[in-house]
């Protein structure tokens, strides 16, 4: 078991880092998240490549609990209506019940601060915005492990629920909610991710040709 | 100036790692990288998340000179006929010339690796694979850094040409080229990415309402 997401961990190596940071959906509503450290996490995020350098990301950093109650309401719509089915599908039952803690019993919603991420298509062409987005989004997710915090990623907002989303937050038109990212200390102790082998999804040279 | 890129780095933290690290589009050819650290920097990646943790990456390690040729042959295409009209229209002199470098004057051909990041439609639905294949990504090359090496992450392939990627590498039809990722040692020493300040990307409650 790992204390990832739940105390400092600004000693430990990269490797270390990386392999142990995971969905936290569930936090300490209590815990202080100080705008100095989404600030680092933030500056952290902005350090990742982006097509031509175009930098097209927005971050729009909510803690107030009115807004965060309705992005939650907009995620509880989502899962009501197909998300819950498509998971349930999708996922093994202990992902399925981890997802479900956090939007359907109100794990996400404690957690004090969520940043959404958005690409602003007037600064990349939108072939390449997710490319310039989630590099940035996962820089994020590391550095709030960096930190001390527990983090979700979400996604479920960049389909038919953009426009809510945007609504909610004033986005312009030519600005796209690619991810919601939950932050705060986690309120448990985060167990190790479950992968596969990674030398089960290579290839040497060519698709099918086993790299072991 | 930083060095990263051009040594072993294992021992800096995590903010020094993720705020220096930057596109290399030049190769040291006679410095080796082993499988070894292929698949320290691949495992990295799989310990990304992914929708519903459907970990649905698979990556293509090719090392044969032959193959990164015709590789670069594609990127070539893509770049005369049209991608280098883009990028001078969408970038600054100074990143047109760093790109230019790296596909037109040979650049990124002295990487003695390049491993093209997949996406497998079998395993997650199409609207979150750039979600569950970039956050993959950002930590190969992050991992890259960690370990010494320059890399660079290009996504001209994803477009029109994922077709010859995809016959270059017998992808089935199910996988999807999203990324490639050249690697090795840097040939010179790298500057510290440019970034604009993170709070100028950074909104409060709604977008538009300043940070500071």
């Amino acid at each position: 078991m790992s204390d990832l997401g739940s105390g400092t961990t600004e000693n430990r190596s990269f490797a270390e880092l990386v392999t142990h940071q995971r969905a936290c959906r569930r936090f300490d509503a209590g815990a202080d998240l100080p705008d100095e450290d989404v600030l680092t996490m933030i500056t952290h995020a902005t350090h990742a490549p982006s097509a031509e350098n175009s930098q097209p990301w927005e971050f729009v950093v909510i803690r107030s609990i009115e807004t965060r109650r309705r992005f939650g309401d907009i995620m509880s719509e989502a899962w009501a209506i197909g998300g819950a089915d498509y998971v349930r599908q999708a996922a093994p039952p202990t992902v399925y019940a981890d997802i479900e803690d956090g939007i359907a019993a109100g794990g996400l919603l404690t957690a004090p601060v969520v940043v959404v991420v958005c690409a602003d298509l007037d600064r990349v062409a939108e072939p390449w915005s997710a490319a310039s987005i989630y590099p940035a989004t996962q820089n994020l997710l590391l550095s709030a492990a960096y930190l001390g915090y527990g983090s979700c990623l979400t996604t479920g907002l960049t389909t038919i629920f953009a426009d809510q989303v945007r609504d909610l937050l004033s986005l312009p038109s030519t600005v796209v909610p690619m991810a919601g990212v939950y932050l705060g200390r986690a309120a448990r102790r985060l167990g190790l991710p479950r992968r596969d082998p990674a030398a089960t999804h290579m290839h040497r040279e060519t698709y099918g040709n086993s790299w072991t």
